[in-house]
């Protein structure tokens, strides 16, 4: 089961009623990020969600719409009591990035682990957090993430036996990786039918609707992508900025075939995107118009 | 006529409703910062004043809390259409900080003169803000400020005759640092009375009570000053943290005779600071518990 929260919905700059963009995930208590700017914790605390479990930050670029947001949240975890480190994953150059706002942060009560990403490899985990990435078209190197949840197959008690597993370990088989009874090692693959359907949530913003995203987004659970305008008319300009417009982004659902999306990152001079939904879902029914702190409890299909 | 409003009065961390302490001034269309954490710009939008004309930003000192907003407000001030320079003044290591955090903005299409405080003379100005520090007591480099109009004295016509000062140049005199007539130069001290009362704001964040701010704020019409814990039992905890409990700030007032004064800087954990707002005024009257964007216009006396 995944808790998903959009902190915010804003591009540009945080509006008094809009945080900037910011996907928040919770699985078995522990929570990750992806972009934190300016104003990403107090919309946390309208939440009610927690600090100290924070686990993992990605950063889809380094705009600062998408960052800035970064040295507050850090005190504030060390302010909750997390001693343990933290992982952060963005593009190339992170570390100087770090270095750069930490100079009005010098000192934390926690390591930072930092990995670039695209160096972290296909099904790359922290904790159960399967995070996966897509390089996308935008201004500066920018990433979009994916986030799975695996589900291992059912118990089947004839495959165990049929693999003269002993019963003693068929309990820990479905928890870890392996067990060792009498000298043997065992593997969850000798006890459990195949891999069901885990969870899936597809996060891009910012960039062009490039086809490699259909592929990454296909059939997530939940899709969170940009639409900085809402008017057809400002395809132009989305095109040189590198964004997109609400229908480019309904389109790319509708390919990918996701069971729900949200759209987000608005331009601040969108004051109502609400107007524009019948407009989407012209496009694609699932598409929802974002707002601060939705939010939306993701189960495993009963199988 | 001064403008002054407190954009937010949490210490540490933001709050759903509390913004961190800075000031903003205006006068004659143009705008002072004084500190800017994160959140400040969502601040300045909700109190409906302006970005393109802010010129100063000052800050106390270094730690995140006082100015993880920059960036944001930098390039929110870009957007707005600015491309005149805007002065950044704080402690040693300025450009040290302003470099790092830039890392995440590059790119502002206006200037950024960088003057450390330490090195701002007496009776410094900034248009028509003149801008004085005071060192205070705080875990690192820490400057109280304060902020002067000052008001020529009245036209004196049998000053300016006596002077022989011709009548051409009597109303420049009363605008400009001097005029020229019939190639003599004429100053406003040969047309001006003695100089009549100015305005003067203190702003002091974050510090132990020292005595020199005693004399730094005397006779302010408003002193702005921090005051972390409510209660007299944390006197301990704010002398360690090198901070101030209300009375002590409250005693400050009072012994520099200002006419007005707000307290901020709460804790995250002092959620309800007006409780406190007898037990404080008895220590002095003047003392005003402040809020998020309570605002004044100062006026000069009438004199």
């Amino acid at each position: 089961m995944l808790d998903v929260a959009l902190l915010g919905t804003g591009g540009m700059m945080p509006l008094p009623d809009r945080f900037l963009t910011s996907l928040m995930l919770r699985l078995n208590g522990k929570y990750m990020l992806i972009d934190c700017g300016e104003g990403t914790q107090v919309s946390i605390k309208m939440l009610g969600w927690g600090f100290k479990n924070i686990d993992v930050i990605c950063f889809t670029h380094y705009h600062a719409d998408h960052v800035a947001g970064l040295v507050g949240i850090l005190l504030t975890i060390g302010n909750s009591g997390r001693r343990d480190p933290i992982t952060l994953i963005g593009p190339k150059g992170l570390k100087k990035m770090v270095d750069g706002m930490r100079i009005i942060c010098p000192e934390l009560p926690f390591e930072l682990n930092m990995l670039e990403t695209e160096n972290i490899t296909d099904n790359f985990k922290i904790g159960n957090f399967e995070i996966n990435s897509l390089k996308v078209e935008h201004r500066i190197d920018c990433y979009a993430y994916n986030i799975i949840v695996r589900r291992a197959g059912k118990f089947d008690i004839k495959k165990a036996e049929l693999n003269n597993v002993p019963k003693a370990v068929w309990g820990e088989l479905q928890k870890k990786d392996k067990a060792e009874y009498n000298g043997i090692i065992y593997t969850p693959d000798m006890v459990l039918g195949e891999e069901r359907k885990g969870i899936k949530v597809t996060y891009c913003t910012d960039s062009r609707p490039i086809k490699e995203l259909v592929e990454f987004a296909k059939k997530s659970d939940l899709f969170v992508c940009e639409g900085i305008y809402a008017e057809d008319e400002k395809l132009e300009k989305a095109i040189e900025k590198k964004h997109m417009i609400f229908k480019e982004a309904a389109q790319l659902g509708k390919l990918a075939d996701v069971k729900q999306m949200w759209l987000t990152h608005y331009s601040p001079a969108l004051t109502e995107p609400e107007l524009f939904e019948q407009d989407v879902k012209s496009v694609f029914e699932k598409v929802e118009l974002g707002y601060d702190r939705i939010n939306t409890k993701i189960t495993f299909e009963n199988n």
